[in-house]
């Protein structure tokens, strides 16, 4: 094992650089002060970051697992405003006793997420760090069509999701339980595998609210209800469940529900729309806006506990 | 003393948005899935990430130090490409110990950095981690002019630097002797203050290849001799050396040449001009281009040391 370490920064660029996805947006890449990138329209932008022991272990996912993670959920991020993705700054921080062959399989994973959709990576930065730190950027553009926000749902409109929910908790629980019961849901956890283009389809079908549920369908949902100033009534039976993640709950002999209702990560599209016919084919009506309260409600009553909170307990 | 764990992802979020920097590039800022920028002419972007007890310690370094240094060397990372910076995406990681009016002081240097720029944060992320990790991308544009690369210097043309050097590293010895010989260069440290539009200022001039210096006088001019296949030399003597460097080794007894040699982060802008009719007023030539030999010399030697590698000794 050669470490980080003993390669050295500018050798480690040279192995790494060779392995990363290249988009045609890229004007110029890699090595420079900075990138230069062509965007049709206006440009979309939004950042994530993967912190070792907080968004992954490194006894669970591979590296390739973190680079396609990193990558997909920031690719998620752009479709859920309608948007295209383009390219991503990929940032690494890491200590230097780190295996340079982790840098170089999480580079092979960056590029197998990306280069389906023709994005590519056209920078970033690398720095030591007592953990594995992963910050990206992901660049997208609007081609002149108006980005989906959170903001516009009105009272009176469907609440649909794009995809079943629940896998990635469900493997996230036999991960920490040491069982494989379902192993599809183990992969969903390590490998998240969004439809992208799920967002752009809800953007033409006329969707009022977009975005991606990263933090759970409830802690998402209230989200679009403050932004859109509305409530969101949720139908619990609605709710798609994975169904990997139910058979995981029988062998387990536990309420999947909460996987659904409160599990992040499955990064599939929560949309709102005007009506029935506006709903593409493929998602699930969930709930509806109101204008008679504020925030979300499951089946009538104020759920416990929403989700994932970044800082809490 | 609140701590972020205590206050809630939501609630950090809501007290930490109204205190950062705004631009009028943004069409849609924090708090949806991705933000939206407008964008004259190709993007330019560039990352960089500020790890504590790597980039900055939390005894030296006040929140808004830390912040106003994100930002500024984000800057000239734009301005070293001879374009202008609008917008920041802003990344945090940091334990749910941190007092939450760390992170509001941050919000203050980062805005204390870019006001006079004109440029806003429109985004970033938000989450746990051991240490406290900052990771900024930064967005620009070129107005359609072309970016100045470090790949375009040709052999025989004149290498310049756009300010004095030395006084970060003057200043970082001074705090880890637990000294204070120059008040100034302890600042330079804390608070880099680059003059932005340095670079476009080359850029006018005719400059064939720019960059900022952050990693040392001769690990940069290395990237722009290999990027531009030439050698360059650099005469030892004619390297400006900061004045409060200057007295701060004079008190020391030591040699202070290493500092503006080697020492990073004073993020002084590092060019190449044609002939010395092209180097703006203020710059000093510090150096030339050669075919004669590839890398970098000092004085007619090959340099024992560069200067920072991130993973190195």
């Amino acid at each position: 094992m050669t470490t980080i370490g003993e390669m050295g920064e500018d050798a480690l660029i040279a192995a790494f650089a060779p392995r990363l996805p290249v988009t045609d947006s890229e004007i110029l890449g890699p090595g420079d002060d900075a990138a230069v990138v062509a965007v049709d329209g206006d440009l979309v932008v939004s950042s994530d970051i993967l912190v070792q022991d907080v968004h992954f272990r490194m006894d669970w996912s591979s590296p390739e697992d973190v680079g396609w993670r990193a990558a997909m959920q920031n690719l998620a991020d752009i479709d859920a405003m309608g948007a295209v993705p383009t390219a991503l700054q990929v940032t690494l921080a890491a200590p230097a006793s780190l295996d340079a062959d982790w840098v170089l399989r999480f580079a092979d994973g960056l590029r197998e997420a990306c280069e389906p959709h023709g994005v590519g990576v056209v920078g970033g930065d690398l720095s030591g760090a007592r953990d594995v730190i992963v910050s990206v950027t992901v660049l997208g553009e609007t081609h002149g069509t108006e980005p989906i926000t959170r903001a516009d749902a009105l009272p009176g409109q469907l609440v649909a999701v794009s995809a079943p929910l629940g896998a990635a908790a469900a493997g996230y629980v036999q991960l920490a339980e040491g069982r494989e019961i379902d192993a599809e849901s183990i992969g969903l956890f390590r490998r998240p595998r969004p439809r992208i283009g799920a967002g752009l389809e809800a953007a033409l079908h006329g969707a009022t609210a977009l975005m991606d549920i990263s933090d759970g369908l409830l802690r998402d949902a209230a989200r679009i209800a403050r932004a859109s100033e509305v409530g969101i009534e949720i139908l619990g039976a609605d709710v798609p469940l994975h169904e990997g993640a139910r058979l995981v709950a029988i062998e387990l002999q536990v309420d999947p529900r909460p996987w659904a209702l409160t599990g992040g990560e499955d990064h599939a599209m929560l949309a709102v729309f005007p009506r029935a016919s506006m709903v593409p084919g493929g998602w699930t009506v969930v709930g509806e806006t109101t204008d008679a309260f504020a925030g979300i409600r499951v089946d009538g009553e104020e759920p416990d506990r929403l989700g994932w909170d970044h800082f809490g307990a």
